[in-house]
């Protein structure tokens, strides 16, 4: 059956976005190692985990809330022992992260506009407001998306109100996207159908198993003949 | 002529929102002020102000922010003498403002609905997504808008995307809102019309002058009888 409408993922499926905090990770377990006392990097890094967890409530995705949560865990795992003036250095790589030019993963500029090409299609993204606009704008493929959805939460709800503005029903919707637990499940809940392209980083927070039915690309390159295959089904 | 579309300006015109930010200042003041040797509260204020003008370009409005600008302001001001155990007080400070219940200005639970039977209505909003959307949930009037449009800036190319979208001509579009900067001047660039509701305090990066001919109510209760009479002029 021909699908009218394609939903992409941004972070992961369109461009590289979890390799940055990923390494900004492993620069605050540097700055902060040295004053956690008998404690190991991976003591370290689960301590900034649960912090995380325990801040999702209050601050949401994105880079701001991240950069909180590394200043709360700096000071917790380090009972108060990392010295004020070392923070600022804590401040700034979540600056800098926001201030990373946007990198497209292989093959997204050639085959976001083949795609436009036979389908509309919308953008479906979360986290924060100001990024993820200046990530689009930088990105050069904003205007062959029929829509950028910045959204708070990709549940059910979310998706099934996206299909209602954009009038298309469940069985003619494809999302696309590295995330099992934000791109694929609440997409198979409402009736629509997914793609799983894997990336090379998962934030622990995003884990989920699907029932081994979802079809999996290993690059957005494989879409367009999958989709071929598919709508001649 | 009749108005079509009405937008409304949600913190400070709808809900309380400066006055929780004015609060956590004072308290942000009281908490760094004995760190900051010869510095008086001017001072340490006007640091802060200083500091947050120079984050807007990296971190953009809303709590999250502010909280960011917070904690680098201390550091700065008390030149690293403030001890590491006294942030996470800051940082709580800006968990205590996202948390704040939505308090509604006077008359607006009234008068949200009665302009509702008679004008097609949009929020438009800046500041973060998840704060944004909480509070538009909590306030119970949500259903009363076609759109909640929450945007990073309000210049007046959002203006222009957000008439297009709703498919309104400028002339039938009329803005509400209590700061001149964000929604008065860039909808009278865009051909639109606007009407100031001031609200006790104005955050001062938002402060800009009309030429006068704006017309100001001194509550959104005003605002249907005001409607009537332009309309039937």
């Amino acid at each position: 059956m021909k699908i009218e409408v394609v939903g992409l993922d941004a972070d992961d499926t369109l461009w590289h976005s979890e390799d940055g905090f990923h390494d900004i990770t492993e620069r605050y377990l540097d700055l902060v190692g040295p004053y956690a006392d008998g404690r190991d990097r991976a003591d370290v890094m689960s301590n900034l985990a649960a912090v995380e967890r325990m801040n999702l409530g209050h601050f949401g995705y994105g880079v701001k809330a991240f950069t909180l949560t590394m200043v709360e865990a700096a000071i917790d795992v380090t009972d108060g022992r990392i010295p004020t003036t070392a923070l600022p250095a804590i401040v700034a790589l979540g600056k800098e992260l926001l201030a990373r030019p946007v990198e497209l993963l292989p093959g997204v500029a050639e085959t976001v506009p083949r795609l436009a090409e036979t389908h509309r299609l919308l953008l479906i993204t979360k986290g924060d407001l100001l990024h993820q606009e200046r990530k689009i704008e930088q990105c050069g493929l904003a205007h062959h998306f029929e829509e950028l959805e910045i959204v708070t939460e990709k549940d059910p709800d979310t998706y099934a109100r996206i299909l209602h503005e954009h009038d298309v029903s469940p069985e003619r919707f494809l999302m696309v996207g590295n995330s099992v637990k934000s791109d694929v499940l609440p997409v198979l809940a409402i009736g629509a159908r997914a793609v799983h392209i894997p990336y090379e980083f998962l934030w622990a927070e995003e884990h989920a198993e699907h029932d081994g039915t979802v079809p999996e690309l290993r690059s957005i390159t494989q879409l367009p003949a999958w989709l071929d295959a598919v709508e001649s089904d």
